[in-house]
């Protein structure tokens, strides 16, 4: 199943509005014999492609996969039929499926003789590869990540604007590898002006990765002219609107299921206040500044009892930054 | 050595201007027959407790000390003439003493025959219980550190100035156990307007600690009537002044060697500035609030290259909050 996790992980940003699943294939002796991950959407799921690699040495082998087999016709046949059809004696699997076309994976499977498990390693696949799609399966709006990089005081800038660089080049690194797995990044009008970022995926020499997000910029006026998102370098799409709930309805319209808010403070406020944000993931560098713009701007609170509560599920160092990773106390 | 330094941990905030010291002796076969602390200035040093309990058991034994054993005639007699009229063997130490007048216990001991060993654990100790004194001996002032609790975007309250509880309770009560170790609580008059704080060390219940610090008021204006710092549950001080360098030194005369500052921002960022902060201690909320209060006032930086650095040395949870400690970097 790590293996598969693995796959899956690789595949994520290249499969929406399809999940990022992985697959390995065991021939009889436990040995394994093929490797898949979701193509992109159209191409073929995740056992299809372990399946093709094992060959004949599927018969009467086990099948690994991070999600429930599908059951059902969708742009491509089901995936319990290329199962059967290879004689796989046993599937295992990780987190059920819960959409309700897909979902019966399993009991088909079972009816037809085979050995099916459910469960394996099913937290770490849904913190994991599959989180936004579940999420985006469960509420029908994208999974929203707010990045953000401030200093411990909670600062995005000095007093003068300047903010180059807060963060360590570990935690810019995270950033780009992010970029490189989510579908859409998101950024205010405001951040354009003040940061001019290009908000694409890059590696460590500033070259851009092969694959590239949705660029999206919020805000009713115009991108200034010149603006390194508007720079060709990947496709940008530019909502004139302030309301979070109609940026995710139109991401979502196009498909998208995993969104990296970038900011600036305004729009990160907006987002809170609408209860749209469903992670947070603050990189909070060793330094103080006293002064400065804030990393959240008005989020709707006003007495500290309104506060948006949060969980923190993870505290790592991402280099001589404390990077956290927390999500909403829904009631 | 475990054993000395907790000994040494439990005697902090009781010794000042003296170090919190732990010994132990062990008798020729390697067994525990004597432990102490440094007692309240004026009183035994470690040694001459753990001595005390051993009695002729440890003679031909050795004595594990957290700090070199001092040579010279202060309030009581060189430790190293107890050590030597015992007949202990061999002693093996933490941390060298950085004191001129004490310096050479450790030849002292050496030239009179005994096995001497420096270093154990020595990092563990100079972080611990002996940090804030070695800071004095070093620089001549108190240590200072800067505790406080905020959200994870740097408030610390909300935008009505309500604020009662950001941090956890397992956060509050992490603060009454290092007020009850520290030999001062500084606070801001500020804070003691818009807080009304009572700076004292208090159990889960809301008990008081048989042992208080001294409660530190700083600020030009009186102490309002009515003020719980005021109490006469603990001694206050009421240093009328805005310069964090006259803070320290009118503490250090009282022979204060330990300071937890626990604001205001303003007062934070006085001290910020003045380069007088030696630890960060961050009580990290996880909520967002995106107005109110900030948890530093100006700190003298106007531009991203004046940001004050620090390193983090530890991030641990406290209860549902993290906590990072971090110490500055000066070049």
């Amino acid at each position: 199943m790590r293996t598969a996790i693995a796959r899956a992980e690789a595949a994520r940003g290249t499969t929406s509005p399809n999940p990022a699943v992985g697959a390995v294939v065991l021939d009889r002796s436990g040995a394994v014999v093929g490797t898949g991950a979701t193509q992109p959407p159209g191409g073929p799921h995740a056992e299809v492609g372990a399946l093709a690699e094992a060959g004949e040495r599927a018969r009467g082998g086990t099948a690994v996969v991070t999600l429930e087999p599908c059951a059902h016709h969708g742009r491509t046949p089901p995936c319990t039929g290329a199962l059967l059809a290879a004689g796989v004696a046993r599937v295992v699997y990780a987190v059920d499926d819960p959409h309700d076309l897909a979902a019966g994976g399993a009991e088909v499977l079972r009816a037809a003789g085979v050995r099916v498990e459910g469960g394996l390693l099913a937290e770490e696949v849904r913190r994991g590869p599959l989180r936004a799609w579940l999420h985006t399966v469960a509420t029908g709006r994208p999974h929203v990540t707010w990045k953000y990089a401030a200093t411990l005081d909670g600062r995005v800038a000095a007093a003068d604007g300047t903010s180059r660089w807060i963060s360590s080049p570990e935690s810019r690194a995270e950033v780009h590898e992010l970029r490189g797995k989510v579908d859409a990044v998101v950024a205010g009008l405001g951040t354009v002006h003040a940061d001019d970022p290009a908000l694409t995926a890059r590696d460590a020499g500033g070259t851009p990765r092969a694959r590239q997000p949705l660029r999206v910029v919020v805000g009713l006026g115009d991108i200034p002219a010149g603006a390194k998102v508007a720079d060709g370098s990947a496709e940008t799409l530019h909502l004139r609107t302030h309301d979070p709930a109609e940026v995710l309805a139109a991401l979502g319209a196009r498909g998208v299921v995993d969104v990296l808010l970038e900011g600036g403070p305004t729009l990160a406020g907006a987002f809170a206040a609408a209860g749209l944000l469903d992670r947070v993931l603050a990189h909070l560098a060793p330094s103080l500044l006293g002064a400065g713009a804030q990393a959240l701007g008005d989020a709707g609170v006003s007495t500290i009892t309104g506060a948006h509560r949060l969980r923190v599920e993870g505290v790592t160092m991402s280099g001589p930054d404390v990077r956290v990773s927390a999500v909403p106390v829904r009631d």
